[in-house]
């Protein structure tokens, strides 16, 4: 049975202040809860199932008995962000990856407000494809731990490391790191040389990289266009970006 | 204005069934409006706007005086499909694109069974973004003209022809089109020679390219991974071998 101060908490974490005040965050469905409960970096605070699953994982469910909330379909409906809530959902602390102490040479994404949470959640993906160790945001991107982010991630946000923080601040701890921007003007990313270990700069769905940052791009690229569109969508731009950064 | 039965008709073209069966289907916003309006493979029917709307655009309405209907907010809203009604909403007849005589040597898409409309008005525009003439899909994909698919498309759908049918069809076509299909197990994109007049199967997004085509593909490809994510967006994965076989 899930108590009402439990049903509120839980509730709340729909929303971001309250995310951010409790520092915790949501998952649902039995494939990612049960890669949660097995990854080091994550500390699950509590499991919401239906019996059935509860007893089914039971093995994996190493929490102290009040942190287990057995309950029937319709109060799981009732807390799911989901259509069609998928027999458990848990609520996990936020990592902090902020004080890793050193980034590897290897390839990473700065997100500059990018707003649409299903983007977001693409991009940790293909980072995850292409095994980029940190994805970066700004401060006006949408939040890591949005549902929809987590969702449409796919289990990438428990393997690619997520920082929000200013471009400025990232660049000073990783001086060594060139910083990339896409732009329409940019070099074409198929035939000019890249650093396979540098900071890749996505802009914004509408508006592309923001004013205080352009600045701060030391080499422009693009993907060039054959046909009548006038932009790529912000993932899959990504995507194609990374694809080259990692194989050309 | 807007009478009943005109009301009950736009609305009824949310609908898959009416969709083909008055072979029309809504378009809205601004901007494609517009487009729309210049473009000659596509018909007008009905333009329902706001008065400023109607006023600012009349060198381009060239339509009966009966086919132009002007409405305030609240009416807009009530047919609208969007969250924010966009001063305009068009009625237009679905183009005909299977008569065409002849594809051209470029390269073309085929989508087996895509579902998401987000996803497909994302391939649309990555098509239009490389200059693709053509995108096929399967009957059991989404329409091409679910409002979902004409809005993600950012305009796309006015500049690649797009045509539902059986692949078998389309290759007895065009018997010179060599048919890839991408897959965990094929050859690395980035390094095996690519035709870039061939034909791409795009498999749907849970279950890949369905059985009754797998054995239609000709050469498997793949983009190769390098982390822990099991598979790429559908759309991701699209924008990424039409960038391959557009620029290697």
């Amino acid at each position: 049975m899930l108590s009402n101060s439990r049903l509120k908490y839980i509730k709340s974490l729909t929303i971001k202040k309250f995310r951010l005040k409790h520092k915790s965050f949501i998952c649902e469905g039995d494939k990612i809860v049960k890669e949660l409960l097995q990854n080091q970096s994550f500390a699950v605070e509590i499991i919401c199932a239906l019996p059935d699953w509860l007893q089914e994982n039971q093995p994996l469910l190493n929490l102290p008995a009040d942190q287990l909330v057995q309950l029937n379909e319709r109060e799981l409906k009732k807390i799911s962000s989901l259509k069609t809530p998928n027999q458990v959902l848990a609520v996990v602390k936020m990592p902090d990856f902020k004080q890793d102490a050193d980034i590897p040479s290897a390839l990473c994404l700065f997100l500059d407000d990018i707003r649409d949470p299903g983007n977001m959640g693409t991009i940790l993906r293909i980072a995850d494809w292409f095994g980029l160790p940190y994805v970066f945001a700004s401060p006006n991107s949408v939040d890591f731990y949005n549902p929809k982010v987590i969702q449409s991630s796919m289990g990438a946000f428990l393997r690619v490391r997520s920082v929000q923080g200013e471009l400025k601040e990232i660049m000073d701890r990783f001086p060594e790191k060139k910083v990339y921007g896409a732009d329409m003007n940019g070099k074409n990313i198929f035939t000019h040389p890249l650093d396979a270990s540098g900071l890749i700069v996505i802009g914004n769905e509408g508006q592309g990289i923001s004013e205080s940052n352009a600045p701060l791009v030391q080499e422009w690229i693009s993907i060039p266009s054959r046909g009548g569109a006038e932009s790529l969508n912000a993932a899959v731009a990504t995507g194609i970006i990374c694809a080259c950064f990692r194989n050309l």
